[in-house]
């Protein structure tokens, strides 16, 4: 392999742990901000929480949303990709679709222009007792497509927070190309100490990818009190960095050499047994 | 729901993490003795280890190997459940087929009948350069069974250690009506601290069933010398019991209440999307 080949094999990947706050426009700016400084600490691709530029929550949705590509939050988003000059996951944002609202990822690239949406395919329903109890389907419609972005060097599969859940969606995107998988999400105080770190390591366990989790900064008085935690995962699953409760910024280089051996060395994606059950594609 | 069948949506499960020599006889009787154990501190169904009558290693398996059921390993393992009156998975033992070999779990109920046999259906192929280079398919067949085991308190969902690798057998397991995946193995000192923990919880969380894994104790002077960590993990991914790497017992009630309390909680079973991606089942 040449030395530019073998140089293609790694990127930067920084996760902006964001504190998201009530004001959309303080909101947008401290997202511009933030990309800018992983960009001048050598940050290629740069991704931003679930729902930065809102508080989470079905009462916040519909006062947020706004149309993609013409609203502010996207205008904000594809001069910021331009001015840092990095391919940007930008979280999420309440969407505005005539009568339908999804939450919904923007992906851009260095030149400004959007490459990729993906509206959260798997809305968070849950009802633990006591503990948490939301129902984003109150006001949100689901997406219907698998997301998948190819960028100069790697290919991503997007998933929004409790998309993450849903083991088939991810094997999908890891089958189809994926070797990077982001999920900007925003887990709960019950979830997210149960499970955040887990279903991290269990995705990229099981698919042999690279796996970033991007979450919201923790603000304690907010409606919904996110998680934090934000953190990237190896082909082995193993937590290769992360962040606490504030804000922050988590920032890696990701090898894609390792995605290779670890599918070399343990070669799960041979030896699977479609006589047996349903394999997934 | 009436006292008789809430009493029976719990039982007790034992782990046995046994310590497994060169001698035959003596891995049986020891195998005996801590069945009968365990039935005594109330155990109702008790799983013993991958390989339990045998050392771990394809030079080792044409020499233990033997008939099922009428070798001398399964004539021991009859008469143990039926002595200790408990259902009892009997870990694997290298079985001897006419000409083939394989690696063979057998099921035996209360009264000392054989109920099931699940042969490992995706055998241990894996190079970990300078740390753990093994290759099953030297000498073993695969299986080609999917291995359900339904008893008086639960529905069983055998693998055999490298079969936890493979997310679709668990997921197919447990949407075939498994509540509880055991899953006897010998993960070496590579891939244990890696990713021992790591699958059974996976495997739990995606599948809201309890899992159990079941490791021969560690013996440094082995050829292969296994992690040990024998472990409970209850449906919402959490470990609830497990031991380190000497001899010893893991002792569990398990609730299956709580598969259904956290599948009402975190319904990801009826919120599946197979317009988008292929659903195993």
């Amino acid at each position: 392999m040449s030395a530019a080949a073998s140089a293609s094999r790694r990127f930067t990947l920084a996760l902006i742990q964001l504190a998201v706050g009530p004001t959309k426009a303080a909101n947008l700016a401290a997202a511009r901000s933030k990309i800018l400084s992983a960009a001048s600490q050598g940050a290629q691709l740069v991704v931003l929480p679930e729902c930065f530029n809102s508080p989470y929550g079905t009462d916040h949705f519909p006062a947020y949303a706004e149309p993609i590509p013409t609203g502010e939050s996207c205008t904000a988003m594809a001069q910021a990709a331009k001015d840092a000059g990095v391919y940007l996951v930008a979280g999420s944002i309440p969407e505005k679709d005539g009568a339908s609202l999804y939450n919904t990822c923007t992906v851009w690239e260095p030149s400004g222009s959007l490459i990729a949406t993906h509206r959260k395919a798997h809305l968070f329903d849950i009802d633990i007792p006591g503990k948490i109890t939301f129902q984003e389907s109150k006001v949100l419609s689901a997406g219907s497509a698998v997301t998948l972005v190819p960028t100069p060097f790697a290919t991503l599969g997007i998933g929004i927070c409790y998309d993450v859940r849903f083991p088939e969606l991810a094997m999908a995107m890891a089958r189809r190309g994926a070797n990077v998988l982001i999920y900007p999400g925003a887990f709960n105080m019950t979830t997210g100490p149960m499970h955040w770190e887990l279903l991290a390591r269990a995705r990229a366990v099981d698919n042999q990818v690279w796996v970033g989790m991007c979450s919201p900064a923790r603000d304690r008085g907010a409606g919904y009190v996110a998680f934090g935690h934000s953190m990237v995962v190896d082909p082995k699953g193993q937590v290769v960095s992360r962040v606490g409760e504030d804000e922050g910024m988590v920032l890696v280089e990701v090898d894609l050499d390792k995605v290779d051996e670890v599918r070399e060395q343990i070669p799960v994606g041979k030896q699977r047994r479609p006589d047996l059950y349903k394999v997934v594609d």
